[in-house]
């Protein structure tokens, strides 16, 4: 099964949803992506259709927006 | 435990990520509220800080609104 992908940048509002999330699905069931940090990975959360942080990319491409934090622009400029 | 509750109001945003949420925490972990349904369940909504549906109340107390469906007070007029 294709894992979850948690994408977020380190915000307040991120890192709070992301700790939820983990304690939700179990650590091992979802990768963190920090797109701050990680910006080779934006192109790929783009295409999901990631438009802001924090989001949860499904294993069935879906993607949940979270409690807003800032939009995809914001982060990668 | 304590259940994770999904609020939703029947949208097709909400019955969308309410699948996600499902596939990702399990059936028996998650219970899930229609609150254009279970109107009485509003004010429980209302003092957890659920904003709009879909949303996700945490174990913990704490709410993740996600994708943008409709706002509480659209749902509970």
């Amino acid at each position: 099964m294709k894992k979850t992908i948690f994408y977020h940048a380190g915000c307040p509002v991120c890192v709070s949803a992301e700790q939820e999330i983990v304690n939700l699905i179990g650590t091992e069931s979802v990768e963190i992506v920090h797109l701050g940090e990680s910006r080779d990975r934006s192109v790929e959360a783009e295409r999901a259709g990631v438009q802001g942080v924090p989001a949860l990319l499904t294993p069935t491409g879906n993607v949940l927006q979270m409690n807003y934090g800032a939009s995809l622009k914001e982060v990668i400029g």
